[in-house]
Formats: C-alpha cells, sequence, structure tokens
C-alpha cells in the first residue's frame, strides 16, 4: 500500500479530518490563495462534470432553458425584497472601484480613487433580483408564460468558516428560476424540482433522501416554501442536498412584474427557484467513501473499470496489451469508460493503492498467469472483493458489476440511515439520543421559539418536515402543545 | 411578413444598427441593468451552448481536462508578470469590502466600512497569475508535466465601449493553460490549439479563418507569441475569433514555478494560454446573417429543422400531425433536431417570418394539398429557395440539405473574402483602398512604430502575419525599408 494511502485519517478517529484529508489525496479540489475560495481540481472537476451533464438533461426534460444573467447586482437591488435582504445582502463581496493604477510611491498596483462607482455592485450570492429586475421587460401578458430558466454560475458568499466542497466562499451551482402565471402551476413547479432533485439523488449519487418542507427559521430569505431533500451522511449528521422555492408574488411584487391575465386583469407573476451546487461533490464523498479512499457509484464514476497490466518484460506487457485492447474495446461499446493503465514508472500495488483512493468502481488486473488460463482478476471497490474469472463474457460481467455496485452502495447507505432514525417521546430523551449521531423523528408545536430554544440546547435543528410517512398528529417534546406531525430533527453540515 | 422583421434594419443602410436590431429582434442576448454586462437569452444561450460542446469534445480528445479556479485574484498577483499588469491591470473590478449592513439613516444597506479587505481582490480579466500561483505546488518533476487544463468560466474587463456579444465588461470563455517541460512542446501545443480553434471555426461555424501570428503591438500581455485565428465580417472589417499564446517562462518565472528535469537539473515551467469566448457568437451571426434576419450553419443552430402544419381545421391538423410525426421520428434518429410547431396562436405566415429571423436552417411546411399528394414544401434558409417534395425520402433529403447548406455558407463566406481582399504595393493605395472595407496584404517592416503610425493614420491594423500563402520578401510600403513578407491589414472589432 503507497505511503500517502496509509496517512488518511479514519472515519471512526476523525470524520472531519479523513474528509479533508480524502478531498486532498484524491486531488478533488485544494484551498486557493483566496480565502474561502477552492481550486476544483481535474478530477474533482470531472465528477462535477458527471452531475452537469445528468441534471441539464434532467432540466430540459421537464421543459427548461439555460441562459445566463450578470455576476453584479446593483446593491440597490438586494433591498427591494424585504426578506431577501436579511438573508443575502450581509456576507458578500463587494465591488466599489474598476480600475487599478500605477503606485505613485514605488511598486504596484492601486486602486484608483478616481474609479469609484457611483452605486457598489455586488457579486452575486443568488440571481433572484436581477433575474426578476430582467424579467420585468420579457413578461406582458399570459401568453409569456411560463418562462422556465435555468443558470449555470459560480456565485459568492462571504462565509466565515469554509470547508472545501461543503462550504466555500465561491461556489459553482445551477439555478433554476421560473416565472408562472399561477400560484398552483407555481407550487407545481416548486415540487416537480424537488422531485428531480431526489431522483438525482438517489439514481445517481446513491445517496437516499428525505423530502420535505423547511420550517420558517430554515426557509429562504423571501421565499413562502421551501422544499428540501436532506440526506444523512456516515457521522449521522444530515446534508441539506437541493432546495426548490416557492416564491409566491414576493419577487413579482418587488420587481413589478405584471402581466395581463385571459380575463384582461393585470396580476404579479408567480416565482420559484431552485438550485443545487458542488455542494453535491462534498455530499457524494461523505455518503459512500471509506477509510481506504473514495467510493464513487458508477453512474457518476469519471473512471468506472481501470485495467492494471502486471507484467515481467516487455514482451508479457505486449501480450497482455493485446487482450486487453479487445476487452477495453468491447467495454466501450457497452458505454464503459474505461482506461488501461500501462504506465512503466509505477508498481501495481501503487496503482492498486491510487485507484482504490480514487475510488474507480472496478479494477481489473491481467498477469502471467491470467494469459495462460484466459482469465483476470476483478475487483469490486465498493466491497474491496476480489475474484478471478474468465475472460469470456468478461465485458457483459463488468457491466452487470457496475449495476450492482451502483445499487449496492444506494442500499448500505439506505440501511445505514435506517439504522440511524430514531423516534422519541419526551425532549430528555432526545438530548440523549442526539449525541449517538441520529436523526430524530419527533413531535414539534411549529412554532420558531421552540425549534430556536432546541438549536441552542443540542445543536440540533429541524431538517424538514417529511412530505412522506407517518402524519400521526401528536404532542411536542418540549412544550406539549399540539403537533401536527413528526418532523426530522439533526445536526446538519 | 410580421410587423417586427420588417423593422430590422438593411445591412446596406447601416451594418452596426443591422447587427443590434439582429441580436435584440432574435432574441439573442440584451443590455443588463449592470452597464456593459449582457444577459445571454435562451436562444443566444443554445448557440454558445452547441460551440461548448463541441469545443470540449475537442479539448479532451487532445488530452485536456477542465478545472476550476477562483473567480477573485489578489491585486498583488496582477503585478507578478511586468507585462500582464500593463495589459490587464487597468480596467477591472475591485472587491473592496466583503459586507454590507442596514443604512442607519434610513432604508436600504450600505458598505460597512469596518469590512474592509486587507488586500483588494480583483475580478478576473483572465487567469494567468492565480492559475500559475498554484501550478507552483503542483509541480515538482517532469513527472508532473505536462498539465493540460481548460476552464470554462466568466470573465470581466471594465471595457467603456461595449457591444453585446462582441464586447462586453463580463464575458463567458473558456481558457486552456498549460505547463511544459520544454520550449519545444509548448510551442507545439500553441499552435495545436491555434489549429483546433480554425478547425473549429470553418468546419462547425462555417466560418473561414486566417491563421497567423500577432505583431509585436497586438501580442497577449505577457506573451512571446500570440498566435490567432482573424475572420472577415460582412462589412470587411475583422474579427479576432480565438487566440493561443506561448508563453515562453515569463509566469514561470514570475511566479517560481520550477521542476528538475530529466538530468536533475531545475529548470522554470513553460507556458501557453489560450481561448475563445461569447464573442464567437457575435461573429457567426455578423459573417453568415442577411437582412431577413439569422443565418446559422446546421451544426450549431439550436433548432435545425421547423416543421410548420397549414391548416384549416382540428381535423385537418390531425391528419398533418399524423403524417408529420413519422417524419420528426425519423428526422430524430437521422440525429437532426426538430420542432413541430402546431400553436394554434400564430398564423403560417407569422411563423414563417419567425423562423426566418430566428435562422432556422430548413423550414418544412405541409398543408391540405401536401396532404393529398403526399408532398412537403422544404425552405432552405440560408438562399431562402422553396421547393416542393415528395415525402417518401423526405428524411434523407433533409440530412442531405442540412450538409448542403453548412457547406453552402461557408463557401459563400469564403468567396466574399477572397473577393476583399487585395494586395498593395503603396501606402497612397493602401489609404484608398482600406476605405472600400477589405483585408490588406501588404509590405510592412517589422517595427511597431510604422505599424502604430499605419494604426494613426487609416484605423488599421495588423491582424497577423499569415502563416500560409505568399512568403515572397518584399519592402514596407511605408517606410521601403526590408519586409519578411506580405502581412494582413485591416479594421477590426
Amino acid at each position: 500500500m503507497a505511503k500517502e494511502l496509509k496517512e488518511l485519517t479514519k472515519r471512526s478517529e476523525n470524520y472531519s479530518q479523513w474528509y479533508q484529508d480524502l478531498v486532498i489525496k484524491a486531488e478533488l479540489a485544494e484551498n486557493s490563495a483566496v480565502r474561502g475560495c477552492m481550486v476544483i481540481k481535474p478530477y474533482g472537476y470531472a465528477i462535477w462534470e458527471k452531475m452537469q451533464r445528468v441534471l441539464d438533461d434532467m432540466f430540459k426534460e421537464t421543459g427548461h432553458v439555460n441562459a445566463y444573467f450578470p455576476l453584479l447586482i446593483p446593491k440597490s437591488f438586494l433591498s427591494k425584497e424585504a426578506q431577501h435582504v436579511e438573508g443575502f445582502a450581509k456576507e458578500c463581496a463587494v465591488v466599489t472601484h474598476y480600475r487599478l493604477k500605477n503606485d505613485p510611491d514605488g511598486a504596484g498596483v492601486v486602486v484608483d480613487p478616481a474609479a469609484k462607482l457611483e452605486e457598489e455592485l455586488i457579486i452575486r450570492p443568488t440571481s433572484e433580483t436581477i433575474i426578476w429586475n430582467t424579467y420585468r421587460n420579457w413578461i406582458q401578458s399570459y401568453r409569456d408564460l411560463p418562462i422556465l430558466v435555468n443558470q449555470w454560475a459560480n456565485v459568492m458568499r462571504w462565509e466565515m468558516r469554509t470547508r472545501l466542497f461543503l462550504r466555500t466562499a465561491e461556489f459553482l451551482w445551477q439555478e433554476g428560476h421560473t416565472a408562472h402565471a399561477t400560484r398552483e402551476e407555481a407550487e407545481v413547479e416548486t415540487r416537480q424540482m424537488q422531485g428531480v432533485y431526489a431522483n438525482f439523488a438517489e439514481k445517481y449519487m446513491a445517496m437516499p433522501v428525505i423530502k420535505g418542507l423547511k420550517s420558517e427559521n430554515e426557509r429562504f430569505a423571501g421565499a413562502e416554501d421551501t422544499y428540501t431533500i436532506e440526506a444523512m451522511m456516515q457521522d449521522g449528521k444530515a446534508l441539506q442536498a437541493g432546495t426548490s422555492h416557492f416564491l409566491g408574488q414576493n419577487f413579482g411584487k418587488a420587481f413589478d412584474v405584471t402581466f395581463i391575465d385571459q380575463n384582461g386583469k393585470q396580476e404579479y407573476a408567480w416565482a420559484t427557484s431552485w438550485g443545487v451546487s458542488t455542494r453535491l461533490v462534498g455530499a457524494l464523498i461523505m455518503c459512500h467513501s471509506d477509510d481506504n479512499g473514495l467510493v464513487l457509484p458508477p453512474l457518476l464514476a469519471p473512471i468506472q473499470v481501470v485495467i492494471v497490466p502486471i507484467y515481467r518484460n516487455e514482451e508479457q506487457l505486449n501480450q497482455i496489451r493485446e487482450k486487453v485492447n479487445g476487452i477495453v474495446a468491447n467495454l466501450k461499446k457497452l458505454g464503459v469508460s474505461v482506461k488501461f493503465d500501462d504506465a512503466d514508472n509505477k508498481k501495481p500495488g501503487w496503482k492498486f493503492a491510487e485507484y482504490e483512493l480514487k475510488g474507480v468502481p472496478v479494477r481489473l488486473a491481467m498477469g502471467g498467469r491470467d494469459l495462460e488460463n484466459n482469465t483476470i482478476e476483478v475487483m469490486r471497490r465498493d466491497k474491496l472483493e476480489k475474484e478471478t474469472i474468465s475472460c469470456d463474457g468478461i465485458e457483459e460481467y463488468v457491466k452487470n458489476l457496475l449495476e450492482d455496485i451502483q445499487q449496492n452502495i444506494y442500499q448500505k447507505a439506505y440501511d445505514f440511515r435506517e439504522s440511524h432514525m430514531v423516534s422519541v417521546e419526551t425532549y430528555e430523551e432526545f438530548k440523549e439520543r442526539i449525541e449517538e449521531g441520529v436523526f430524530i423523528l419527533a413531535h414539534w408545536d411549529g412554532t420558531p421559539e421552540t425549534e430556536e430554544r432546541i438549536k441552542n440546547e443540542t445543536k440540533a435543528t429541524i431538517r424538514c418536515i417529511p412530505l412522506e410517512g407517518d402524519k400521526t398528529p401528536g404532542k411536542c417534546m418540549v412544550t406539549g402543545c399540539p403537533s401536527a406531525q413528526r418532523v426530522v430533527f439533526a445536526r446538519a453540515y
């Protein structure tokens, strides 16, 4: 096993350090010279690209088109929606000048005080304001609706404590912004996109999620309802993986976006917005990976299969190469991405450790004896199980194996979550069990005050009011007041 | 013909206004509330997405991978490369603060003076500095080289005069940044990427380009050589469509990026960078479109074929729909993107004008008589020629027609350029002919002073020193000094 692999902290020792080590050692991302901003390295970016491609297809299948809006937002726009400004106008990057000049005192450049902007510009923390300011000119009649637009972009929030992928000052995301003629249509859109996200998380990321509504405290600033998908990480903490907001007419009113409806009446347009970000890469890592490195779901792995030759001399390598070339070609025909690593400056053992660390789902290895026997060694990354099988039909075998791995890691994550989800009846029990790293289903009286108290006393928040499952009413574990249904509490990323 | 179509200014009247009208009316882009920043509307963005997909595949085929680097650059980084700072550190957006607070005097928010950054941050105008600062830690040995990285990103240059797509403060682009162990390898890379761009322009954009080297005056700030592809617009002006820079060891030295070579000697890494931007969308529009609207090459058209039904009643529409559904399915099987526009709130004439304006390469129309005769009307956008043909084999016919259109618009642009390219021997002749809107091949003594004089007196610049074609030496048309070969002069966007 390679030296650097040994250096990966174990999850049981320090989960947070394990994550940090893994992101660095698997070459996914690193911190940059700019505080809180990361460099996404090629291997990490390749995962994000795979996610983008799948999501983009899903958005288009549901009728959306892409567009692009400015990076910078006039400061005054942020103040137009009362809730929104509270949530987003505080920690953000402010552009105040548009020119540098040579430092009169010596080397370097300084800000030119003569080039001060009349109104400061903010680097977008999210784009509702600039987009709804634009929609005002796009929308006159109900015939102009719905507008179903998505944007792939970078955004910036001046976070104090950052962690690679999970919380960074700059991050990449998509933000959908739709406008509708009726409340009903906007609500259907909001739920539809939550469904798209849940489907993506479960089918592609192999990450089970709970679909729910956010409580008032956790709602998006400016939304009437925030729909969320919540996932459990291996330390039992929750990660909000995607949100879809029903914005009502808040932005329509703030930016005066009206239309003439079918009855000739003037109405404000109804809005939704929804987004997922590079945070999903962090979720993917934390959900499945182990003490040996990444475990990637085949559907999002940049390389699905790696083939390593084990040879004594050039002649044997050539024999292996000849045999492997056919397998590579057949795998590609089946739509499997495959890499034949015949680099001669690394030993097979080093390569094995490297691809384990990088989470390549299937590793094939072929040596001299395999050549004689027409066999090949197959290792599946999720279970770290090896077997030697015949080369005949190996391609179909590998393709099925990839599907099995995808299914297995989903099931493993699902079983983990089910075994870390408990119902409690009293606040005493709640305080005990939350320390175990679990999701807790408990009754809550629906007030922000009670939620705030629980948060202050236990660091747990309401992750969501689940849309599915048990809806039996009860009594709040803290106040004893009536509760409509159990909600999900957890500590969260 | 629809009202708004008539309002498109004719090219012959005012080419610049025609372009502006077309970008707005074809719903490609519009100006935003932020000075110099555009909103790229869905139809314009769809063209950019097509370009991105093709280019990204080409980059990957030539061994490159994508990554992502921070949006913001510490001010001091810009000063590290002496040439670079002169070119890029002047007109740029400067972030000085990271927080807003409620205005103590009343409504709205103001910049919090307590949240002043110690060092100002610049929104990237290009990323050489932040990337080479990162590469320092990635590169130790020749084994770490080459690094072949590309980034898709937004950048910002505080331009005073902006035009949609052609010159905007914020624009979208890709920037490749590679590091190599030898000068030769870096030079090969630089030329390879110029070749990729030329291939993309000619094969996909159907836009002929001249490959050449920039003169010193026009070189990228920090480059030893800038390779360019130059295209002619319909007004005879030049548009720089893509550049690839050989940066020598300038950034290696500025950011102290060294490696141990195969002989154990420490060396500075060699660099290239290369980019194309949303400017290409502007080039595409200006190269092919006409007084009726956009003309798009089929390989980059968001919709390649539109089918419009012409019907008297619902029953007839259903008959047409049944027939058309089969054609649509067959076209899709052939990889052709097709839209059946059966919207009932627009008349066929309105739709015809609309798709002409939008540059859809092929329009099919089917009416009652076509149903009877098993025929369909075919209109090709490039020549505006109509014919009625049998529905049998229509799919193959359309596929071939799309290829023919792609070829035809390339040829048309090529012939236009050839007929607007002249050789001149004297500066007097030069001054006369440059007024005609042509590219001029002329001898030049190779000095920045002579180039500067020509620019000041005629507004023409050296677009490039062509790599191909006539290399006969001569005498500078201005000074009579020796000239190695003719160079291309033009007025430029």
